[in-house]
């Protein structure tokens, strides 16, 4: 299912021609988001055919009963699960009292459907033939407002071609909507009240369990030829579903056009008594607005999201179109106005993976969103886990730790961990290393250390204890070993002393330390506060320090190379390269004890340590490890080619590295992985972004700047991005050959270009 | 909940008083069975308390979808579960319209239940006062019988005291019942025919999906004072239940008596068209005995089952019942009349490991089997196997192995795997060995090497095909390693070198090329057919041999132990006596990572290598490694402490052999793991045989005899036992300071009695 009808656009994600077999892999592409919800590109009207209905609303979500064939101890007793909400987008279209269906049509012509990344919205328009003879010309704009973020807007025009006919929209409203991702076939939602007045509608609901309530509200606007029809609606009302009748006898060649206004408002952010009059509120802000303006505010918006994150790549246009989709679609899932929120794997195109939040987050989100958002946007992402700390110290003890180490979570929607397979739940914990290195990863950028002080360091003290109570000395190494994990490459389980882990593990506890020294002497009443909440003693710090000193690394001799783990050099090393093209993927084509016992690594894994602890290594050693472990790689994982293609780029081998770009950056417009139709891979974006900015550019931090090497693809003719450095937006426009740098404002900034010092004067343009 | 209640007594488990909460205990502790079919000991009167159903026909199962959380490549689509049947054993009574309920009456007494294991019936009885304070007796005696072995037989008797009553009996079939273990409340059972005449009952029922077609029937007679009553019973009947109604008039202390007769016929042993017929045949047979009769031959089956199998423990009545109680459930469970069965861990007592067959069968029962039935029985488990190579093969093959290569299923009923953690199903495969080692023990013991041509050898082949597959060479160790098991010691997953799998491998590969090569020589057309099928050549057996001859056997050179896996020595090295009690037992209070990360052991498993194979190595090295591995093992199997009492008897340590017997002779009778009520640990049983026998009697096989070293634990006075060798009944009478031995018929038998050759002469008391 390769798909390749996505038409190249610099600036649009573009399909032409109607095909019910796409449907559900167009719904996921062409998914819209505004940080607080997000929705499938669902149709508005009626579909029977393959479909999966989507709808979400950000921090809501479901516990659903875990399920499992043989109970461990330990395991959580739900999964979070993002769960479709009610429907607010619905539109049945009746000409002539024949529904309109795309699946059921006679003929469907000039079948086309847009998502304009420069201005946020998604259109689709049609020529349809019902099978009652009659053709109609159907027009759809719609979008989710940023600026409004409780709402959508969508404008619907409906004309018939073929002669008069009589028109009718039933915008309507849908709670009795169902999950596909339910384990156990709960019921998600309940409804408590259904109520419309002459040109509004409500439905409140609110989710079992976790009783988020809700309010689901709709208004529309009619028109011909774009003059507003005032007729008061038939309505109809049952237990779930509330829906308006708009007739209309339409002419030949007349538009008849309804502007639906609809979203939802939640008692996370209004008085649970107050949602109908909140959504009343709301609806009055955009309708008075109405569609126009709202969409015009809705292109400003979108523009100053690109004045800081945009990428533009010259000389290619798929890949233009790639990484403006990758932008965009991070940016559709989460904005950082809420540290409530965080940024699932699938952000609101899919119910796959379920819970919110991964280690993605810290390891791949975090440098997107520090370099093209205000600061404030990354300290909240570090904020979710601080506010989640106690929930990660109750994981660890409910895992026989002590003292308040802190676990935090595989998978998580309110700092509780949903994951319940024994090798990830209780194995992968290198995702601990990973929130802490997001703490040192913030400051290094910002250079705000307030964060530590105000919060990072208790979560820093936590995540300490951990790995100092998960080692155990090896009377036989004379060291501490770390025995049963998973490392980041999930193509092996339980092992022992996991290099990456054990070296993270290690890591932490140096830097906690570092941090207490230095809170402890410019932070006195913050080291006050902190330690008499977690009751630290220097006895603890030197038990800490000794486990720190004489960690285990597993290292080869014959290979000048760390290993894997213990048992690496015992597996059947046969290169990726030299294995049967039939045999992959792995993950489908081998069963999980095959793939465990094969060298074959799923994501990046000694190379994620390299790439967090790029300066502790020499380029040499770089080497060594990517020449060692990446042919064993097979990249089965979103995340993997990204840090291989950053790892390539820094060795100079830009053929690879653009090799790996390419795989990253239109995983799912391509679906590379033949399953795009679940949803898109959201957090892999970010690292899509990464390869660029990281790879290509260089972009690192030494001596306390933005430091770059700039290369270019040789298949490119030049490529630009921005980053904000501290609150200095610092553009760079890499040519074949040159590399020119500019930065914004009235100050100047000193950078590294190739290892020396440049400084770029304001608003001019630097050439190097 | 460790019971207390069960009266010690030589031949018979005893309880008395009655006690709401042991009901569902009681229920299993009482269960009967004869080989064909079984059934926990719930009351034929209607009970409302808690209780657990069940009535199990042998080889009748249902393949359940398999539930994970998480779906691996190569996991089973079912997991073949026994399932309840239909109940035939219901009779309703009703005293004066009352129904009689222990559960609702007002006042029970004299309550008493009593499992005769010398003659193998169930009886109870009691004085129950019912809510319209009428007070009657029942009494009450069920068996199946081992000669009719479709049949049971319940006598029941009713006798009032309070004064003259109407008792109503209302025998009935009912097949709408359900199984306590399903995964997603499937139908198990589809009834198809409910038919009735004016003293039988049918119900034709076949399971879903495996489609066995069954028949369960019943016919009553009535007695007043031992008078038969001739009455037409009024009849009742729905979809699923069939009733008949006989009500009497019964003056005080009169007793109103009901003889039901009942069972299965199942199309596994009639033609599926012909079950009706069938059942009447069975049931003519057995009213035409009647109940005395049949269950006069009972008893001289169960006798006929005493003579070859008892042991009698003098001094110690709670071990002599302990034993008994072990002995006679392995002979409800499996008799060895039937080639396609085989024995449930949990035999006819519950649901529990729902499939039937695991490596129990050949690691702990074969032996007593062996020893306590004719040698047809033992070679009828051994064929069971070799009947199911051809799934065993497609099992491998669905794994990715190729060429015949044979890995049996963990979990089976019909040779299909239906276990479904990857960390078992997948890598538990030293199940594989046990087989090859039961046909190896089988010859060993018996001296009959004719199974070897006609079967063992495919099975071998298919083995080592296994085992030459699943290694790998290293090119580290300059070995081959098998990477990714796990060993018997199921609280280690996923590990590298488990040395008792990979001794047995290579064991496996050595004893095939042996009997590959004896087989070519003296069972040429034997060879030449297996040849012919397997298609194996010179070539592939030298690549055996290399793999063999090269295998790594992980040693510690410090501790002069070879090592339960690569990593043993790099955990945290603690035993069991000093790990607080609080933590106990690990599997209820850890979560899974911390168990496996620790060393704690489930069962043996590096002992169990030294248990097979003994012969292998000196006393000393068997020492070395039981004082090595037996203070990590925390014996949270019911299969483990047999094992360690035979190595202990052996090392001469009998204080500590005697406590490991306790613990595996009265398991489920003293309810040590506190979960009777879901069923008995029925292969564990033949381990506490074994540990008499092999422990205590130190019985082997040495230079082709039965060899001796007796020891006898302070607290008995003696104990005896009987061992069926190659035809020959050998009894060994063991008294503190001496030991006698008899020979039954008239053939001379030479044996080893602490390594001195001594001759018994045919029913002669020699005593040594």
């Amino acid at each position: 299912m390769n798909q390749d009808y996505i038409i190249p656009n610099e600036w649009s994600i573009i399909e032409e021609g109607y095909n019910d077999s796409r449907i559900k892999s167009s719904e996921s592409l062409f998914s819209i988001g505004n940080g607080a919800m997000g929705q499938r590109a669902n149709f508005e009207e009626k579909y029977s055919g393959e479909t999966f209905q989507g709808s979400y609303i950000a921090g809501v979500y479901y516990p659903d009963k875990t399920r499992v064939g043989w109970w461990k101890n330990g395991y959580p007793e739900y999964f979070a699960k993002v769960l479709n909400a009610p429907n607010w987008i619905g539109i049945n279209v009746f000409v002539n009292d024949i529904q309109l269906d795309l699946f059921t049509c006679k003929k469907v012509v000039d079948f086309r459907r847009e998502l304009n990344m420069k201005e946020g919205w998604l259109s689709r328009s049609f020529k349809a033939t019902l099978i009652n003879d009659i053709t109609v010309k159907v027009e759809t704009k719609r979008f989710l407002s940023i600026d409004l973020d409780e709402v959508g807007a969508i404008e619907y025009n409906v004309t018939p071609i073929s002669g008069d006919v009589e028109i009718t929209f039933q915008p309507y409203l849908d709670s009795g909507i169902h999950n596909e991702d339910s384990n156990w076939d709960d019921q998600f939602w309940n409804t408590t009240n259904v109520t419309e007045n002459s040109s509004q509608a409500f439905i409140e609901a609110h989710t079992m369990k976790t009783n988020f309530h809700t309010c689901t509200f709709m208004e529309s606007k009619l028109f011909i030829n774009g003059k507003e029809q005032n007729s008061i609606p038939k309505t109809e009302s049952s237990e779930t579903k509330v829906s308006f009748y708009y007739p209309a006898h339409v002419k030949a060649n007349e538009t008849y056009t309804i502007h639906k206004f609809g979203g939802y408002v939640v008692d996370r952010n209004h008085d649970t008594n107050q949602l109908v009059t909140a959504a009343k509120n709301t609806l009055k802000l955009a309708v008075d607005l109405g569609f126009s303006n709202l969409l015009d505010q809705q292109k400003q918006a979108w523009a100053n999201i690109w004045e800081m994150a945009d990428i533009t790549i010259d000389g290619d246009v798929k890949a233009q179109q790639g990484i403006r989709f990758n932008i965009m679609q991070l940016n559709h899932t989460y904005l950082g106005k809420d540290a409530r929120l965080n940024i699932g794997p699938k952000g609101f195109t899919g119910e796959k993976y379920g819970g919110s939040t991964y280690w993605d987050t810290e390891a791949y989100c975090l440098p997107f969103y520090m370099a093209t958002k205000n600061q404030e946007v990354a300290k909240s992402l570090l904020t979710y886990r601080y506010n989640q700390l106690d929930k990660a110290i109750e994981n660890a003890e409910s895992l026989g730790f002590t003292n308040g180490a802190a676990l935090y979570p595989m998978v998580t929607m309110n700092g509780e961990e949903c994951h319940n397979e024994w090798e990830i739940t209780f194995e992968e914990i290198h995702r601990n290393g990973a929130i802490a290195f997001a703490i040192f990863n913030y400051y290094r950028f910002t250079n705000d250390y307030s964060y530590i002080p105000e919060k990072g360091l208790e979560v820093l003290i936590g995540i300490a204890r951990f790995w100092h109570q998960r080692v155990n000395f090896s009377e036989d190494k004379q060291k501490y070993v770390m025995l049963g994990v998973t490392g980041p490459n999930e193509y092996e389980n339980n092992i022992n002393n996991n290099w990456y882990t054990n070296y993270i593990a290690k890591w932490c506890i140096d830097y906690a330390l570092e941090n207490i020294e230095k809170v402890k002497e410019e932070y006195a009443s913050d080291f006050k506060r902190i330690v008499e909440k977690v009751n630290i003693s220097e006895a603890e710090l030197s038990s800490w320090r000794k486990v720190a000193e004489n960690m285990y690394f597993p290292y080869s001799e014959k290979h000048e190379v760390f290993l894997q783990q213990d048992g690496f050099l015992d597996k059947d090393l046969v290169t990726v390269e030299n294995l049967d093209k039939s045999q992959r993927p792995i993950n489908q084509k081998w069963s999980w004890d095959r793939i465990l016992r094969s060298p074959y690594i799923k994501q990046a894994d000694v190379l994620q340590g390299f790439y967090f602890f790029e300066d502790h290594f020499s380029t040499e050693e770089l080497e060594k490890h990517f020449d060692f472990y990446e042919p064993f790689t097979v990249h089965e994982s979103s995340l993997s080619p990204c840090v291989h293609s950053i790892q390539a780029a820094k060795l100079g081998r830009m053929e690879q590295a653009y090799t790996f770009y390419l795989r990253t950056s239109r995983l799912d417009l391509d679906d590379y992985n033949k399953e795009v139709e679940e949803g898109l891979h959201i957090t892999s974006m970010a690292g899509t972004w990464m390869s660029i900015v990281e790879g290509f550019g260089g972009m690192r931090i030494q001596e306390d700047k933005l430091s770059f090497t700039p290369q270019i693809p040789s298949q490119w003719e030049g490529y630009s991005f921005k980053v904000n450095f501290r609150n200095q937006v610092l553009k760079v426009i890499v040519n074949q050959g040159k590399t020119h740098f500019e930065v914004d404002g009235n100050k100047e900034l000193q950078i590294i270009v190739n290892g020396e010092k440049v400084t770029i004067s304001p608003n001019n343009l630097v050439t190097v």
